[in-house]
């Protein structure tokens, strides 16, 4: 049953408050210190107390290997100081947007009114090769891994297949880095705040042809959260929480590239979208402002087609004519994105959900660059997309 | 807001199917091919299409380490036929359980009507050094697991706590290893079907005193699942879905234990059955059978206390006078438990749930020596219990 089908459901969503750790390297600091900094965070901008939260939910993809600790929920619940059910989510690089959208469906359905959720990842701990197998297992082991793919591989064989099928060039890909880095120079969260050029991305060395070191994000230590409530319980306590989320979709594909129809398409993605906006009650064209997973620059192509801002084979024009930057028709990542803002995978989702809250508050640094009261749209994709997570976001109707 | 407070819900749980995969060592088979086995098998028991199911909630824990795989969510789902969103659950051995509870408030808040839930593990392929280094995964890394403890050794000085204060002895909880045995013999999926004595529990060589090798749950590959529908669907559709899940709860609890008031309790265990009990509307005087997490027998004991069975420091005696024996009062682990079912870690929170639905239905080996109509709760725990995942199943009111 869908809830844009008339199924209803007993409450709205509201984000109370968000909370971020800097993101950047932090090898000291294992994922649960990040997890309490950032939990703390989001009560106190919630003006929340911890007796009040029902439920904690997590999200993280790597801790077996980096901070060699599963059985999380716990653990950071216990670093933020809580007595609560505390579940961990794994979806890969989309985790945290898997444990928003199940603290959204307990919300509507009344079970719970008070839900932290967020996201935490230690990735700089230990080395970039040791880095980048871990990130592997998001990827199939049994056919994939074990015949040396790693993530930059797969998305370069996915810019390949894009460019064979609609053009493009690593040029038109390189805006999408110096656009992010743009972006990012007045966050202060980011993990890289400086300008970069084209020719800078051009000259970088390469990571998989077509893809250089710049067409990639980096590997980041940092946490983020966000307190959700239920409408009735933010009025009830006149809490400042201006910011519904109000739809939800995740969709799934197969993980493997070799039983895809087509590299240079997200289908979880698309589905994911379809259902967010059936039950946010939009459309594609209503959507002013995005967060997209842009892992690699090509994954921003493929993830504006997929939220329906391009057609397909569209996005990569999109990218070279400058259409997602700030002032554009279709703002991408004003957060910086995953290039310069950082990816520490587990926290990611919730960090989008943080980047659109300050937007649609107005106390993000870009806020000014939007339409009022835009509709947003947060997109956090698990391994090449096979686990999709998107949430619609927009100001309260009081 | 709780359910039991007036809440409300939009919808009953009925569990439509179960499937199972046989307990034992498949080290040559991935936990996605396990999980593959007993989701279909739930699929085809519960007469219900690939097309009709919604989502995909996955429980496990140690895939990264045996099966080199995170991400498995999608995986899974590809190894039913599954195309749908897919989500995987880590806390620790209490892995599924929570996916069950997320599946029970989906369907009542009406956002999914058919949910197929589950877990598999595969840990029979490592050593056993291996297998146990990873399950310690499940402690605190930071200030247990990097001073020698393992889980052995923590039910150890649990155990130790409870004779200390209580009274007790190996003696006592042998009775435990050799019911379970003794219940097992007739579960077809179950690893041990062999009956031991008492004298084979105490000559058994030492895990870590007072525990022997037989008061501990064996290393163990399978898989569970269950397919769990909304009320409405099973009305509308003409299931054969006669078992309710009418109670969900979840407790957490500090991961380690030096943070622990007292050794030999487990409050997550106690806070997630008052919720359950309340949220069915029942009080632990109406509990008939229960499936509990006795990794270890010193576990059984401290279950037994948690859900109100008996008072604390009681349940020793219980098991001392064998009144959790099929005959007597208060039956516990008719599947065989985790001690002789076997315990692949992610797969046991559903398999409880498809052990009392058996029990339920009347197609269990045990169904006969319960009580007509019984009241059933499945008792998961993570870790030294700081996650633990409760449910009560009764037979549907229809």
């Amino acid at each position: 049953m869908d809830v844009a089908d008339g199924g209803g459901y007993m409450s709205g969503v509201r984000v109370a408050g968000i909370g971020l750790t800097h993101f950047g390297q932090h090898p000291e600091r294992p994922s649960r210190d990040l997890f309490g900094e950032a939990g703390l965070a989001a009560l106190d901008d919630a003006a929340i107390e911890r007796e009040d939260v029902e439920a904690l939910m997590y999200g993280n993809f790597m801790g077996e290997i980096s901070d060699h600790q599963g059985h999380m929920g716990p653990l950071v619940a216990e670093a933020v100081g809580l007595d609560v059910p505390a579940t961990r989510f794994e979806s890969a690089c989309a985790s945290s947007a898997t444990a928003v959208r199940e603290a959204v469906m307990n919300i509507r359905s009344g079970e719970q009114d008070v839900v932290l959720v967020g996201g935490a990842e230690r990735m700089t701990n230990i080395s970039t090769p040791d880095a980048t197998e871990a990130l592997a297992l998001a990827a199939d082991d049994l056919y994939e891994v074990s015949a040396g793919m790693t993530f930059p591989g797969a998305y370069a064989l996915m810019a390949r297949a894009y460019f064979e099928q609609y053009g493009g060039s690593r040029e038109d890909l390189a805006h999408i880095a110096v656009k992010n880095h743009y972006n990012a120079l007045e966050n202060e969260y980011a993990q890289y705040r400086r300008e970069i050029s084209t020719e800078d991305v051009l000259d970088a060395p390469p990571v998989a042809e077509p893809l250089g070191l710049y067409d990639a994000c980096p590997l980041t230590d940092g946490a983020s959260a966000a307190v959700l409530v239920s409408e009735e319980y933010a009025e009830a306590n006149g809490l400042d929480a201006s910011v519904a989320i109000t739809g939800t979709g995740q969709g799934g594909d197969k993980i493997a590239l070799q039983d895809r129809e087509f590299l240079a398409r997200t289908p979880a993605a698309r589905k994911a979208a379809t259902e967010a906006y059936d039950d946010a009650g939009i459309a594609a064209e209503d959507v002013d402002v995005v967060e997209v997973h842009d892992c690699f620059t090509i994954a921003e192509v493929m993830a504006t087609e997929a939220l329906g801002l391009y057609e397909p084979g569209e996005g990569i024009a999109a990218a070279r004519e400058e259409e997602t930057t700030r002032e554009g028709p279709h703002p991408v990542n004003l957060s910086g994105g995953l290039k310069a803002k950082g990816h520490p995978v587990g926290a990611t989702g919730t960090n989008q959900i943080a980047a659109l809250t300050r937007l649609l508050r107005g106390d993000h640094p870009h806020s000014d660059a939007i339409a009022d009261s835009p509709t947003a749209v947060a997109h956090n994709a698990g391994g090449t997309a096979a686990s999709t997570a998107i949430h619609v976001l927009e100001e309260a109707q009081s």
